[in-house]
């Protein structure tokens, strides 16, 4: 059995959505727990009327909420009965496995690290997010999108080990393709943070790396793990989402010029719902904070229900395919 | 009259693509007059059989050529008869207002600064690209797409300026309104370069600053003038193609899905073909590199005739609105 703790009130969305997927994942999974953080009479009141299972899903009480206009640092430190905090002290105490949140992404990762802690020889947790490609399994896996901006070259060469051990234990990729996102492929090519961090990437143990890659490439099946900085990274995950809402909104207009196409919009409509599905990010169910003692996820912001769920449930592969314990064997002995 | 000199050696088509492009040119505007740069031999050929204007459009000998594969600055250095260093230094005698290439953008980087050189005042010459957006113009511009990594906060300020400059008096936009690219809108987000590039933006003179922007805000609209240093603008511009070519691929496998869907596609393609064609960057004749004395344009790499013909037209636009004029006069004193 996985124990997931879920926040409760963090999110556009809270708490309705949120108890809405953890009655979902546990109907979709009889191998998983969960404890619901966040203040109890309200989510008492959202589960009367539900069967839920008394005995699978508690609520353990968090009389404060940190809100998306906090300060990470102070409201971490400050707001101690906290869902958010109240959470993540579940997981550092081993009452939990995991720990959901749809909060605020500072405060996910301030709390993260401060709170559940890092990993004995993991300097920095990037957040990793997987991102839809034309590949065969259809995602890369993308680090760090927004956890640690000016990093360093030899966090980069962590988060490439890291990856690794996620795509191929998680996805099933084996001897997965690492990359590093670069403006070009020739040698000379990139800032100076990259240019440092390649050869440490040639050097490092236990991964397949293959050079630079163009952001161009990304979508197209380029390589299996994308590794950057978070400012990077970060630009990278709004873009993808920008790019295709725009174009998505495009199409739709051209549905709309002339009878032709609106009869021809209507025919196609259910063959391209299918296949839009592949941008659905909520599928992959937000981002692990890689390399903490215990995982920490964190979803959008405005998740529904499904993402939830699908969070919860990719706690469960997470644990039950030793994550941390492979990244705890690759990085505690340094490279 | 506006002269502008081609590169006809530059780039994955040339020469014929090159020489069809400056055919174009010629025959959709009268008030442009060509040098086209490059083998004379070749271009000779390549032209016999065609009734173009002698007196419009001359050949200008240039026995070498810059390969993708050269170091920018050794080729610029030594190949000092090939048609890239030629064609700059024309611009440099003031024999021609502009010069135009599809070659090596690291050479035609080096050659703007060190041939024709920057206009007093001007620290870097960044490359400057129209991107699309469902804006009313359809635009934004997005500068430093690829020439100044690791620039400085104060690099940044220049650039919001020119940039400024070129939509105001190039696309027409008044009091355009700019923003840097950032993880976030929050006072506190960024890294140590936006971080410090901010307060400098919020006292330059002369534009519209509007704050940060989040890259999932470009294409809707979110301002007028992009501003980043080139990394960034480089993981932007490509991730824009990769992340359009990879739905578009997707759309068109959803139209062969079954019987339906493909007299869906059918009757819908006429007004999809039309809609897409707001993605199509040759439509912006390429990235002129802001700030030198004189206009330098770099078109992509695989330019067909369309895309050169246009970034011919657009150095006529550059050089009538007295874009060089403004950027003197707003640079020359500093902020």
């Amino acid at each position: 059995m996985v124990t997931v703790a879920v926040d409760a009130m963090g999110g556009d969305n809270a708490p309705d959505e949120i108890v809405k997927g953890c009655l979902k994942a546990l109907g979709e999974s009889p191998e998983v727990n969960i404890l619901l953080v966040g203040k109890e009479e309200i989510l008492q009141e959202k589960l009367s009327g539900t069967d839920y299972d008394g005995k699978r899903m508690k609520i353990v009480n968090a009389s404060e909420v940190i809100e998306t206009g906090d300060s990470p640092v102070a409201s971490v430190q400050k707001k101690k009965d906290s869902s958010l905090v109240v959470g993540m002290k579940l997981v550092r105490n081993n009452e939990a496995d995991a720990f959901v949140s749809a909060g605020s992404s500072g405060a996910v990762l301030v709390g993260g690290q401060v709170i559940v802690g890092r990993l004995k020889g993991v300097e920095r947790a990037p957040f990793a997010t997987l991102i839809p490609t034309d590949s065969k399994t259809g995602v890369c896996l993308l680090l760090d999108c927004g956890a640690n901006v000016d990093a360093r070259a030899d966090h980069l060469r962590q988060f490439a080990q890291m990856g690794s051990i996620y795509m191929e234990h998680v996805v099933g990729i084996s001897n997965p393709r690492v990359a590093i996102v670069n403006i070009g492929l020739e040698e000379e090519k990139g800032n100076a943070l990259v240019k440092e961090a390649i050869p440490l990437l040639k050097d490092a143990k236990n991964i397949n790396f293959t050079g630079s890659i163009e952001s161009r490439e990304i979508p197209h099946n380029g390589a299996d793990v994308v590794v950057c900085e978070a400012f990077t990274g970060n630009v990278i995950i709004k873009l993808y989402e920008g790019v295709s809402s725009f174009m998505l909104h495009t199409i739709k207009k051209s549905m709309f010029t002339d009878l032709r196409s609106k009869i021809g919009g209507f025919l196609l409509k259910p063959a391209l719902k299918k296949s839009m599905q592949e941008f659905d990010a909520s599928k992959y169910g937000g981002a692990p904070l890689l390399g903490l003692k215990g995982l920490v996820v964190k979803t959008h912001g405005n998740s529904k229900s499904s993402e939830i769920c699908n969070a919860i449930l990719q706690c469960m592969t997470f644990k039950e395919n030793k994550i941390n314990e492979y990244i705890s064997g690759a990085l505690e002995n340094g490279t």
